[in-house]
């Protein structure tokens, strides 16, 4: 990578101020309250509702509004673009960005269509190589409990890594009678529980180990296929659960199951990594906390170790608070920013990175495709990397 | 159902005195002291080596030993026949005791092949309609957690079930260098993980719901190939590790996950019954305890709900000790004798069934079949009842 | 109380930039992006190293920095003080401010003597009187898994309280070569463990309860007595851990323990409230989840529930995210500024008072009387109230 | 010691067959189907109502029944004498049991009165001379998880011990309107949650440190001082909870906390040890979980280890089942047997010894002498040991 000298301080501008945008403007606001970072601005947010983009814009820390994010992006004074419009609005937006020279950091999932991902991995690998940086929103890779996760496993601290247990339960459309959205309906959506949450699971394996799939099986689910809409019930055309099934070209198999209708779980990413020499489990619900076992101390003492992930010595902690006062899951977005920020200053390529997106949506694919097919494993090519 | 008067006290024999003979001896030697049952004797202890199956009998609480199964089953004096020899001997046994008139309980698996499983099944069947009483061990329909689990589910406090999260998760074999033994042999055990500790998960499943398997599909891995022989490494032919995906008549979903090789995993059969109303969840490593989440409580207060299930009103502890004063894994083994006899006493069919045995061994092939064929799914028959 | 118009927008001026001061300014930096509160600025911050204050006022969003806190006080654009000074300077300032008509927020301890202390409350009478508005910073009222667990006992739901155990622990002295600090010294700390960590969990019990302690005994012990100081050994003067006994004018009785030599333990403020109809119980270092045992369901499904406190219906939640996505330590200060202007802008006073602040130290004080008479119980005189 | 060649096999005779002598019983009739014990008999059981007293020896496995205990002592066939009646009854039986020259072993409390005690512990010592042996029921020291607890302290992987935190918490009482009993009347119940449970937590503390009290103060609680008789309310004389400060004399502290009416817990004896290098803790509630903080690792990875005390490698768990297959309250009375017979044949005093209850019983005293002196520290004498 070439270093490239970066104008200071950085112009921001922001798309979508939504709940993914409401998150993202709080990492702007405060990574520079905590972390050293290149200097930057906060200055456009972008909505399509020019009262209620200006509202956001005074409430979250952004210094303007606007409504066009085409003539935003031409602007000299802006750097970066973060996306966090819906997933039919990121091709678009994201290969202009890289176009005109802007880093572009974009919220999962890369794309709606795996056509779309695609031209998006061509424009950031294009841009890359002029030095302009490009990456996506797998936030929970900054959870510091699982970064710690990923370098004892990089450390071989768990030896061969046999087999992960994954699932994402949430119980939000448990409820038959909660009404129809445009997240239920395939046009606008893409997928269920499978491309909105799964595809968070399947990142952190790949993250995790450090891995790659070779062959995929899944099965979808849609449990309640009528919901009340605004004249009468209409069809949900996607699924409201989704099982995975992956082979890892190391020789590992991982399990994914996701859930919108897991009545009790609100928000529970859990990972349960289990190797030759030890295993780790985690839940995003306590996300501060790390369980590992540790084959190599003696039998008599073995035991699952609840780490308490918030001592100076474990990732990201150092700039926060002291040790036990805990933090909570907004931090993985200011996290974020701060290692786009870093990279962007240091000329690298933030991870993870476009190729990294279109793959998890390879496999995504391939599970529908599984789906459709009974079940039946599906080969998958070998991935995308940075440098095809 | 005939009631059939019985003679008293009934004449009991176990035949095998390793593991599973040990714990149900054990069962034996405590249920009167705990349970009103109706009067039996510990008569006989069967096994192949005289002075070891001597001594055993003596230390397990039985008036007699044996080496000849046979001739013991052709005693007058003797009315019950418990089988806890390995599953290649169980068809034998079964069908013999219960041509010779002896209620037989018989250790799960009910068999190693399914045409042993329908040779006993269509036995226990004559037998029955003679007042000749059968059983298969799935011991864990007895934990006290579990049956008040069937309870709220049949009581409908969970609604329509969508999905249930199942895995029994060991770490016996995580280190590759434990030794090859006949239970890593195909000939030998059938299978490994599938039939050893995932028919344990498939029955409750089947117990909890009062539901039917219609679809199947599955995956099995063995992880570590060769282990040390006696003479060099052997082959393992069996799984160390088996993902199944279930569909149920009721339209339900559920995925199974077993392993031997999860390290930091003692004895962990895990339960998740997700339903429209409410959710439960279980571990068998803390079998005292079950989780439940009640959603008809406001939400503000719900969350899900450790119950600690050792009070007089749960099921099987009104027979132990005060509140609090947890009990242990072979407990469920004392409740399956007293359910029996009880039974037996009535004149009714005890539950579980040879034919349940069998329903759930014709899942497990079918899982091996999937396995075989890309994992894709496959259709099960009507399950065999009772009546058939 | 009579509602006084506020200036719009109110200054701000924090004086300190250490550990509290970085967690007020974050508050105060969020504040206004997720609720609703009267216009303000982030005027000055306030320290003695020009410097350093200067780049922290930078770093934590001040407009501005200064180094005397006596012109801070008298600039007419600021109308809010928050002081975040050691423990010995908030007399000194709190009283200043109050005099020049500043409404005064105040980290804990009120002061470090019971003399000081009293002379603020004075102050925060005759100010209050004129409408101006004070407040002690026990930050953990503003917990909503403590704030539900108040209006639960508030409703109720609990019967009568019987007795209350609680605890913080940490272990940041546990290491005996853990070199000496001022805070090891009882001129500049005032005391140890029982100031700093206790004084919370007494301060939560008069919250949780709204009740008053009527009598007290305690004990206080210093294990390890020497630290190295730059000069060699010098000797600790504070406790490192105290038990405290307290007598509430109800009738119920509250157990207090708390050590900075607790090993483990990061910072586990735990609260156990056991009523005559439920309980309730609670961990800071899980601060998103209170557990709730409620006697009037039916005994076969009683246990506690484990809520997690992330649902729009539970207190300040509706200002953040979505159900699951867990809140960290930090945002009980922003709920803390979040209810100080609220007050302001009604009008009213804020809670809790000076007042409050100071009935706890008269506690703390009666531990250390109780502890130097052999633990004896100490009577307490009536509480200071806001109407006194 | 000298070895005393035993009878074989020794006849054991016990005394009572309410709750703790069905719990005494269990372990008489399993204890040598798991361990290897010197042979013995299940000769009589003892009770006053003679009908009561044979369906029960029927039921628990004795050979015969009888109702005077007298005579029973004086059978040349008897060699053990297992006292589970009442704690009134205690000192007598004991003394002529051990005058008779039979090994004795008694539940706790010792007796009722410290004369009593005192009497018991010096036949004990005559007795002890003589070859005749006796020991104190306190059977949580036979806690597997407590045993490794008491045996990772002894080889100072905690390092100095610095403060104890020990609660016995149940709510058999929590409602104000169950009955009357025997057990609320300090006539016949000696006192209440003091003697009945916190008794056990501070034998567990002098166990697992193997420290002496020099020094204590405490407080006794009854919030419902009537409760419904047979002709009318009637006056509870004893404490619903008790709080209870102890100084050991290695210098640390530790504090007891008891009660009855500690709503939702059932009998959760929590026990957590600080020390400079780790910490413990216990809760009866999960017997089989131990947790171990060992801050000998790397900061990074520490954290409590969930150990799950069911490995061979675990004291008493090589005699039951495999790994992860939980054992349960009752088990800790076999362990007991196990170890009195054991000690018996090697002619060793076992242990715990009546001098041990004895120093429990010294302790008790204290606290209802604190209590009743506004929580005075008092200071105790030297604990009474075997030589004395």
């Amino acid at each position: 990578m070439t270093t490239i000298p970066q104008p200071a301080p950085l112009g921001v501008a922001a798309i979508g101020y939504a709940f993914m945008g409401k998150a993202h403007s709080n990492a702007w606001r405060n990574v520079a309250s905590f972390f050293d970072v290149p200097a930057f601005e906060q200055k456009v947010l972008v909505g399509r509702d020019a009262g209620a983009v200006a509202e956001a814009a005074a409430k979250y820390g952004w210094a303007e509004s606007a409504t066009d994010w085409r003539s935003v992006i031409e602007r000299d004074d802006i750097h970066i673009i973060d996306i966090c419009a819906p997933g039919w609005m990121h091709a678009e937006i994201a290969v202009a960005a890289l176009e005109a020279g802007k880093h572009v950091l974009v919220e999962k999932p890369l794309a709606n269509t795996l056509g779309e991902a695609e031209l998006m991995t061509a424009a950031a690998a294009k841009a890359r190589a002029r030095g302009v940086q490009s990456m996506i929103g797998f936030n929970y890779r900054r959870v510091p409990a699982l970064a710690l996760a990923r370098e004892l496993i990089a450390e071989d601290r768990l030896g061969t890594i046999r087999h992960v247990r994954a699932a994402y339960l949430q119980d939000w459309l448990t409820d038959a009678e909660s009404p129809m959205s445009w997240r239920l309906r395939k046009e606008t959506a893409g997928s269920g529980a499978l491309g909105d949450i799964a595809s968070h699971a399947i990142d952190q394996i790949l993250y995790l180990l450090g891995d790659d799939v070779i062959e995929v099986s899944g099965r979808l689910q849609t449990f309640v296929d009528q919901r009340p809409g605004a004249e009468g019930p209409e069809d949900v055309t996607v699924d409201d659960a989704a099982w995975v099934n992956l082979s890892l070209a190391s020789g590992a198999i991982a399990s994914v199951e996701a859930s919108r209708v897991a009545t009790g779980r609100k928000n529970s990413l859990q990972l349960e990594v289990y190797g030759s020499l030890g295993s780790l489990t985690f839940d995003l619900e306590n996300l501060n906390e790390l369980n590992f076992m540790d084959t190599t101390v003696p039998v008599r003492e073995q035991g699952f170790r609840r780490i308490l992930v918030n001592e100076p010595e474990h990732p990201y902690l150092g700039a926060w608070w002291p040790q036990g006062h805990i933090i909570g899951w907004e931090h993985t977005f200011t996290h974020q920013v701060r290692d786009f920020l870093t990279a962007i200053a240091a000329g690298d390529a933030p991870s993870p990175s476009f190729e990294d997106g279109l793959n998890v949506q390879h496999i995504l694919a391939a599970v529908e495709e599984s789906a459709a097919a009974k079940s039946s494993l599906i080969q998958l090519n070998a991935p995308v990397t940075e440098g095809a």
